[in-house]
């Protein structure tokens, strides 16, 4: 037995030495050491990133000289008031969006709140009788319970459906239709080019969740005409516990953008303190409250990993990952213990694998143990995130190998 | 001409004295060196607390050992996961509520946005008629937008009045009503124990915002039966730029808390992924997404400087330091300059000191330049705040002389 994994047989050693010499040729394989790892296999960026090495240096400098010695003045002087629409800016290139057009802050919760409340508003005028939310019924749960309180505010039924039943129930009264272009399950990527076609050929507003795509593959917002988009930062784009989420609302909609949630940060002068409310123009109408300062700088550090990276070049490196991890598991775990619920066509997959297996709370517990970190998804889903940037091929043959030791 | 101001004369001399004796005897003197400081007057802290000596070493703690190393783990291993009610318990007696009541995440304004629908859908169940949201019309604006926004859907009507105007309003209509606990500009003290119990009268809620007061002198929310209360972390609890605000939700209305923002962290069963939404127990009803934990722990160990310190205490020397204050600009100040709006008698004063002054942009400009730090609020108001746990008497003094300089 090595250290690290179950005596190596003939197909074995054999994927091993694959695994060498893919990530000999990896193109990424310098992005690695940008971040902070260890003797790990770290199969959970899917759910909070690694910390990309340079966020503690200069988050401490935040502290010490933005916050600790200019103080106040930082809001002008450090650029801390504009920092929702510059990093914005600097996420729109990594989900295909111009500039200008998203805003960073609140959770994903409140961004899902404040898109979909808009989007009914939007779809109302002048169309008064669209009065029909519909749902990914398979979404995160928050996503659905959000847009159940969207409905009841607004006074629209919600229809939940799962993505692929979405053009059935489409029609003249549809509002807005609230997708997942990842199901954080299964990993099944959604249509979202010819999804959004169906939604806006019906007259509704199409509102996705990047939540488990923005940074694992290319989305295209721009390209595909989606209109308002919402995701979260602590994934794929490495921006630490809890970072702020962000919300895109396309050009030609910002006029009409009407927030739920209209703070002083999306009032047109913010400073002059005004009793009456007049909103920002452009994308700067997502903001809220004051914006999280820390929260906020140590996820503008993260994106530096991004320089020079290529999300295509990203995608291909995932494809090969999950292709890869699915043949190790095929080949080294015993028949019948675990189901891959992932599908194996590209176009239907994300940046995971899950695989259905008896009892994977308990086998999760003891890969954990064992120092490979994926995570379970209730009932019975093993989930293996695979982020391109700092996953290896050694890793994934090495999950699947400490995998097939736990199951035997 | 003195570094620091200007010559002194008789009286100026017998002021610098007196701030001598009372920083000698200031029972907290010793918390100053808990932060960070250096030769600025810094009375600006009603808007970002200076920085607490200790928060860099706990952050840097928290973003190599907790997020690099441990990483997922964290929301179990670390506590990141009850970070939120955790904190608010922390925040709880400066408040004057008992544990279980307060939890930290989001903005202020959005949880003025959470406080107000659910305050309209307590009222109305079973009072259908009430369909009026009172609204403090010298209140931030934030508040203001919020509320329209909150009566728009909830089909309520907004009526912005003076604090001092409310009883007038309140009737069988009246719903909720939101109030500032001190005025931002002015720094006029609101009559919370007065006002909260003729809402009661009414019928209707109470909604009090304590972004102004919380930490500065002692609030009394279960004492005076406040309903909900929502305030911000970063002025005198000097958590952070934009720090989690908070939302307390009085003990006996939690069970019938029915949150506009009901997120996946407010539900019973957060790790159930269920699609149907059941609401947590308690003040966890408050939550929304997943927090921000970098900022969150950053204001948990910001609170550290609370230790061993009573309100009561801080309250006192909050009022010695604006009384001195404002004794030192009237011996100070050329006639007519300025005109303190800030209400003289105790019971009716924050913990600031505004000064009407023509041209007050420019001079709070001149003053920043020579190391005197307040604010300006439009149109014409200079605006100074003391945070008793590091400004000093002499800090008051220093502030007078430089102003005097300014407008001679």
């Amino acid at each position: 037995m090595s250290e690290t994994g179950g005596a190596l047989s003939g197909t074995d050693s054999g994927l091993a030495a694959e695994a060498a010499k893919l990530d000999a040729d990896d193109v990424l394989r310098a992005k690695r050491a940008e971040f902070v790892l260890d003797d790990t296999v770290y199969l959970d960026g899917n759910s909070l990133g690694a910390l990309p090495a340079n966020v503690p240096g200069r988050l401490a400098e935040v502290m010490t000289h933005e916050w600790g010695t200019l103080r106040i003045r930082s809001w002008d002087e450090s650029g801390w008031w504009t920092a929702p629409e510059r990093i914005g800016d600097r996420i729109a290139p990594l989900v295909g969006a111009a500039p200008g057009q998203i805003v960073v802050g609140d959770s994903t919760s409140v961004n899902v709140f404040k898109a979909l409340v808009a989007a009914v508003r939007m779809a109302r005028d002048p169309d008064e009788g669209r009065d029909e939310i519909v749902v990914d019924a398979t979404t995160f749960p928050t996503d659905g319970y959000i847009a159940e309180s969207a409905a009841r505010l607004t006074g629209c039924r919600l229809i939940p459906v799962t993505p692929g039943d979405v053009p059935g129930v489409l029609g003249d009264r549809t509002a807005a239709v609230l997708l997942n272009h990842a199901d954080y399950r299964t990993g099944r990527l959604h249509d979202l080019p010819g999804l959004t076609a169906r939604i806006h050929a019906a007259g509704a507003l199409a509102v996705w969740d990047l939540c488990h795509t923005a940074g694992a593959l290319p989305v295209g917002l721009d390209a595909h005409g989606v209109d308002l988009a919402v995701g979260c930062t602590y994934k794929y784009l490495n921006g630490g516990p809890g970072s702020p989420a962000y919300l895109y609302v396309r050009e030609e909609l910002q006029s009409r953008f009407d927030s739920p949630l209209p703070g002083w940060n999306s009032h047109a002068q913010p400073f002059g303190m005004r009793p009456e409310f007049e909103a920002a123009d452009g994308a700067l109408r997502g903001r809220v409250g004051t914006p999280d300062i820390l929260s906020m700088l140590a996820l503008e550090a993260a994106l530096d990993v991004w320089e020079g990276v290529s999300v295509d070049t990203v995608r291909a490196k995932s494809l090969a990952l999950t292709d890869f991890f699915l043949r190790c598991v095929e080949a080294y775990v015993p028949e019948g213990r675990v189901e891959p619920v992932t599908p194996r066509a590209h176009a239907e997959r994300g940046s995971q694998v899950a695989l259905r297996c008896e009892g994977a709370g308990d086998v999760m517990k003891r890969l954990i143990e064992q120092g490979v970190v994926g995570d379970y998804r209730a009932p019975d889903v093993l989930r293996f995130g695979f982020t391109p940037l700092y996953v290896s091929f050694a890793d994934a043959e090495r999950a699947a190998r400490v995998l097939a030791r736990t199951l035997a």
